[in-house]
């Protein structure tokens, strides 16, 4: 099965790259950047060297997508949409990982992002959480990959959110994320000497993943959540680690909150729900498409606490859109998916 | 004015002897250490090397106590009751930087630290936070600094409480914490090769710093406050980075809270008020005696979102400890501890 | 093919077990630990969680003999001799990852580790470098997989002093290691606190791979080679990087010493020669088991300069006894490590 | 006594003015940035805020000359030499930080850093090396602060250089750097998410230091010195370790090479000689203006092993440009430098 990764020089390409090495079924054979076509990828991503005999190219969805059978867009937003739908008007399926697709309302969209090139698309595209919304997923020509912080935020929140279980307004959530989540964009704030050894908040309740996330939360709780969204760095360059505070409406323990968890994520092959006591950690995750996830209760304080940690660059981009593209393909889920978290 | 510092071999106490060297009036003149007993400062710290020369010594605070005014005390819980004691009996003024004499309630110190060496000092100690009790450690004999966590928690969040402008129930407080905060002990968890690139929560609602925040946001408020405390390590050596997140009774903006923090802290020589849109880092704090804090209205979902952030060694625990001893002695408060942060 | 780890409680330990559970042919079927007997493995490694089913044993390598083909001992040096020897009484082909059978001469051995508990399996072993002794790899029994140090110091060396083209007195060797070399021992000097930011050198001159170095280097030139081996530790996890300084007997420019190296190298999988220009950098193998290299003549100095980079775990220690295991096995040399390092 | 500081946006600049902040005799009223100029100090650097009331401004020598005595001027090569003439011709002394006024020989310059806008100063510039050349800086008006590695590499040298102790060529100076040293430059080889958990060398023997540090060599040493210099980049923000690798020209023990330093700097205020088998780090001279050195003999293979540790933007750039500028304006050398090194 033939696929390409358009806008592959972003480091949620080269984590495609990465993956799709060794994914047992698709087959690489197109990788753009205009930044650096003609460059060989060993060239560009010395970590690849040796490994994948691809030169960038311009893009071209028209050409290119006489090749293909499925498509991987990196591009940021605003810049993905045309790409797609030209892609999608030659008949190839499209995994996005861009913000492009992932808003189910234009002025939602506008608001956050500006002008979109694509509106027709918007309600076509199928939000590519699969734990969420596995059996639309499977045969979607068309799937917006979520951000990284909506994947680490929605997962131990949704199971409580489908039970009816939580108050929605109010909610809380608290990320820490490494720095690739920024890509690799020329800031001072992401220089070494900036950062590490550092922490700060950004867009404090004005991130554009807030919005992002109370859409699906709202859509698993079945009504409108309100949620207050603080993303911070650290000085990691991968995982998010994620604290949601939210009410439960009636008492809950913690021992009945993780059994909760574990009930919803029991055969899912990504989700891991820690034992009592046990936090996560971004080692247990670094390089893996595992999201690990827990709860506690403090009742004294009528509050729930949940956890995850993931891999911003996998289970919360480029893992996880393969993750979608074997659904879409109607492949073995975790195909190309089942490397261990590379720890210590 | 001859000072000692008990406990010195830690880092709390590494970084005292720092501060200490450059303090115009104190004079350290003994320095105590169990495990260093004998050996050079300057050969256990080689940071300290030609810098100060003195020879660890065995505590004994009965015979040290007669050449020294003042004496820190920088001992493990439960050590330092007696140390502190029996300096008092000796009648010298002890700054204790243990969680020793911080609850006021006898039966909260057993439920968190156990058994309390000496419990009659208790209603004795003042709460070392200059911002919230400076007249009452002014001419202190007995002060017991404050928490790391407390202290980045309380300074942006008490002038909020005082004012009543917050619900007292269903407060929560993130907190992210350099590993410094967990003192020199091995554990495999603290190594660089567990905990760089790496991030995760502990204690998740019970951490000994919970009650502490409590009892000092409770006299705060003038009323019980209940808040969930969730503490985490990030891989930094130094620095807390704190949100708090708290429901105001009415309406109230960004601009309103940061006009309150501004007016709260017009005077403070070590609070900085950020201006509207600028969030607290690490970095700006490092190796200083500032605490900067920011906050954030989220009216939408009727939550205040307070950060700040500080230097656990330094306003978190030694730094703050002499700005109390300084308040202790009648000298200016901001003796020896102008130093800017060191950024980069 | 079934295959037990030995000692899989460390860093190198869990670097096997990561490997092996991608590996097409061996099973691994049997993992022990004294310190974790009894533990289910993702229950001491939270990566490993839900990916590998097997709780660690006591050792006992008579009983788990009779199960295996082939033994990967991954225990300290001395403890590892005995069980060794007691898995090759039993048939079973060993992979050692310690130090008891790589130096060849016991004297040279006694000097540097102490007593040796299996004497007789010395001249036995097969130094396992698949690069300069593939031959004697295939289908061996007893294996010593080298230390970190001297892979990354001999791949870029070798070719050189084969050719007869470098003095073979004053050479110099400073390699900078993260720190998981040092394994997961609880030392005040491997904290996060006292590490991060930090950088020193360590048993200048005097280090056990020292002498391993100059005898595998001696080896390579047919005479006795003298080098000055200077380890030092940087803030990274993972990764050498590795400076070799030597005198060409007669001139030597960067071109011809480059084409050297791809000419020894053009073959092998696993080593990289770079481009004119390029250094070699530890996020270009983070994860993998390659070893890139480049040189650089200062003919005006008349010094070679001759640089490398590898994963400590990996290349420089559970990768390469890997691909040892294959040689010996008869399967091809990279079943199972085709990984790509994981950047950023 | 008024000074100011020229090109104070940069990461030396900064360095400058936290130095300057707490020195009992300078001033500091005048700050310069082209970047910044009509922002406050504490707007631009955080971590000054509110310890500075100063705006930046344009540069414009000749008018800021009238107000002060002394200028530091901390620009970029090239940049720097017009400024610097026009301060001398306005009677101001001048301690540049650039590498403008280094390099003797204006066709050294000329090579490495292109033309020279003011090389009639070349020969009147003192090397501000205080070590080396302290009487020719008391009084000085124009010195050119040392690189820093060459100050990193010369302190440990010149002793044995002086004493005629050592081959004088085929040295060679291995150094490992912060990443600070490189500036505030955005470049995507200086973000987090490259350099974290990264290492690599650059520029390998033909770095711009290499000629100064061979200039300087050989003026200590009487006769041409040639050395090959390797700097390199690891995971931390400050500092600079040093091996410096030599023959001596006769047997020299360890012992016998510590003492010469010890007798060498036996005086020094700065430089710091370690003790037998102690290795100089990092984190014992950060945010200092020490500079630890150490010897090693590796009497085996005929070489000596010289290390050192500084902290690249205080005894590597502004803090031994202060320690100049004492010297210049005969105040006590140590004036604003006694800070001991931020640990851990």
């Amino acid at each position: 099965m033939r696929v390409a990764v358009f806008g592959a020089s972003g480091y949620a390409g080269l984590e495609l790259l990465r993956i799709l090495l060794r994914h047992p079924r698709f087959e690489l054979v197109a990788v753009t950047s205009e930044q650096r076509a003609g460059q060989r990828v060993g060239e560009a991503f010395p970590a690849l060297r040796g490994q994948l005999d691809l030169v960038f190219q311009a893009s071209d969805p028209g050409r290119l997508a006489e090749g293909i059978e499925l498509a991987f867009t990196a591009l940021p937003h605003a810049a993905a949409a045309p790409t797609v739908a030209a892609l999608r008007r030659a008949g190839v399926a499209v995994a996005d990982l861009s913000a492009d697709f992932r808003l189910r309302e234009l002025p939602v969209y506008e608001t956050w992002y500006g002008a979109h090139a694509a509106p027709e698309l918007l309600g076509k595209a199928v939000y590519g959480l699969p734990e969420l919304h596995r059996e639309a997923l499977r045969g979607a020509e068309l799937v917006a990959c979520p951000g990284c912080y909506p994947t680490a935020a929605l997962l131990p929140l949704a199971p409580f959110l489908r039970a009816g279980l939580l108050e929605t307004a109010g909610l809380v959530v608290d990320s820490k994320s490494g720095v690739s989540g920024a890509g690799r964009k020329l800031e001072a704030g992401l220089l070494f000497a900036e950062l590490d050894e550092n922490a700060r908040a950004y867009q404090v309740a004005a991130h554009r993943h807030g919005p992002e996330i109370e859409q699906e939360a709202s859509r698993a709780a079945g009504e409108a959540v309100r949620l207050t969204f603080v993303p911070q760095l650290i000085p990691t360059i991968r995982g998010i680690l994620t604290s949601v505070f939210c009410r439960p409406k009636r008492g809950l323990t913690s021992d009945a909150a993780r059994a909760l968890l574990a009930e919803a994520y029991r055969e899912e092959p990504f989700v891991r729900v820690l034992p009592a006591g046990e936090t996560p950690s971004l080692s247990a995750v670094r390089g893996s498409n595992f999201c690990d996830v827990a709860a506690f209760a403090d009742e004294r304080n009528g509050t729930l606490v949940l956890l995850s940690a993931l891999d911003n660059l996998v289970k919360g981009a480029s893992g996880q859109a393969v993750q979608c593209a074997n659904l879409m393909q109607g492949l073995p889920e975790q195909s190309g998916l089942l490397e261990a978290a590379l720890a210590p």
